[in-house]
């Protein structure tokens, strides 16, 4: 079994937004900008954040952190949140999920479509059910699809025609991953905690996905010979060590392709959320 | 084989709708209203309309024809729509697509989501990508969905842990379909054109949905034993004959229940729209 390693995949990206980048940079054009919203001080945002803030500077990608108190007023909040909306120079928002109290739902309903760079609204969620080609994916789901490109790329392969199994049915990674792959031309089944025999379910897929949220939920007889195994879980074990969904032990060389937790799919995706910021760039021109 | 007509589930949903709308009746309360927009007279347009209309009238719902002439300027259309739109009195917009011209991208971005009871807009298709209760789906969407909790009823069992395989992708039915149904805990394969072994995939399934509009693609060989079968195909035979999706003298006796074409989804789709008339309605007190 081959290991993935999500640095491997940000690097070939990193290197096309760099290059858009400097080019806009050359012929003196605003460059793309990133406003990062974070209510409070939780130690999985002020991480993330880091890393954020770490790939947009090797993107040579702007940002600007707008960093609220976890007591904030939501009158105080929604009006800082709408200058940073309707600001001409930022081009994508990262809100930092969940926000305190109701702020959440607002924020979800009130950020410019254009700005929405990890796609929290319903109207970017519809145009990706639409299939329409100009909408912002949720990053994570977006990791997920580059990586599996990448890896099959390698054989010289495509997700055309592959049997696809999601292993969760989240509105941040699965069912939108299932629209994503399913555009791809992948057969795609979509599990979850009520699926009869997910290990007959698992086993059948030429690609597996394990989005569950469940430590080493994944077993050797969750997976076909020769498969190609994406691992989405973020899961702490019983002595605080960070794993994913799939027992890499377990299933040992019965896979072809596997993505390690950490070092997988998390560090492919702040290089997709530089590549929407580009993105929703190009679309302010 | 039991035929399922969707007569029988209509009228089930029908003495539903009445009861509450009689019961506004009875509060001297206004009654829920369906606007129904058409540009030119296209004969399935207008097929539809007048099954769309009768099925208003038996429910006790009113309704408003907006026709507007096949080469009528986009301005004129659109102030049109607008004012409907806006109209207080107005619950649901069912409008009859595709539009001519761009006119079509324009009233998907226009109607007021609280109106949309077809789901045409970005906005509510997102509200169904995130499984928000309070959203419209695609009425034939919706239409299958009841139809299956019908039959499975018959025998005592739901969705819950059934392994379906939809055929299909489109943004009115198959991608839709197969979000309502993960949402009921069933286990949603979504196939398609690019499916490598579409019979394997069908005769998986505990549960079949044929919507991929190609006359009797689907033969025994897809069908599972004891499986049920929905049809959503709508397509004219080398006779001109209306046929469905399913071959279903070449099935046989293989499945348990399976809806016929014509008299089976087709007919449950405008009563669900006026389910979603009566929904807008009540969203509007």
């Amino acid at each position: 079994m081959e290991l993935i390693y999500g640095k491997d995949v940000a690097d070939i990206l990193t290197k096309e937004i760099v290059y858009k980048v400097s080019a806009l940079a050359r012929e003196n054009k605003r460059l793309p900008k990133l406003a990062i919203v974070r209510v409070g001080e939780k130690p999985g945002d002020i991480s993330y954040e880091k890393s954020a803030i770490k790939c947009m500077e090797k993107c040579g990608i702007e940002h600007v952190e707008c960093t609220f108190s976890e007591d904030v007023d939501k009158g105080v909040f929604l009006s800082g949140f709408k200058k940073i909306n309707v600001d001409k120079n930022i081009d994508g928002i990262l809100v930092l999920r969940p926000l305190p109290k109701d702020m959440d739902e607002a924020v979800a309903g009130k950020i410019a479509p254009d700005k929405d760079v990890d796609c929290i609204s319903h109207y970017n969620m519809g145009k990706l059910l639409a299939g329409e080609k100009d909408c912002f994916a949720p990053c994570t789901a977006l990791a997920v699809e580059k990586t599996l490109k990448y890896i099959l790329d390698k054989k010289g392969e495509s997700l055309r025609g592959k049997k696809v199994t999601i292993v969760g049915r989240s509105t941040v990674v699965g069912k939108p991953l299932s629209l994503l792959l399913t555009g791809d031309d992948a057969t795609v089944t979509l599990c979850h905690t009520k699926t009869v025999n997910l290990a007959r379910e698992c086993a059948a897929a030429d690609i597996l996905v394990a989005a569950a949220g469940s430590a080493k939920l994944i077993k050797e007889e969750h997976v076909k010979e020769g498969a190609i195994l994406t691992d989405v879980g973020v899961n702490m074990d019983e002595n605080g060590k960070l794993v994913g969904d799939i027992d890499l032990f377990d299933v040992g060389d019965k896979a072809l392709f596997a993505t390690p937790v950490p070092k997988g799919i998390g560090a492919v995706t702040t290089t997709i959320l530089a590549m929407q910021v580009l993105k929703a760039r190009m679309m302010h021109e």
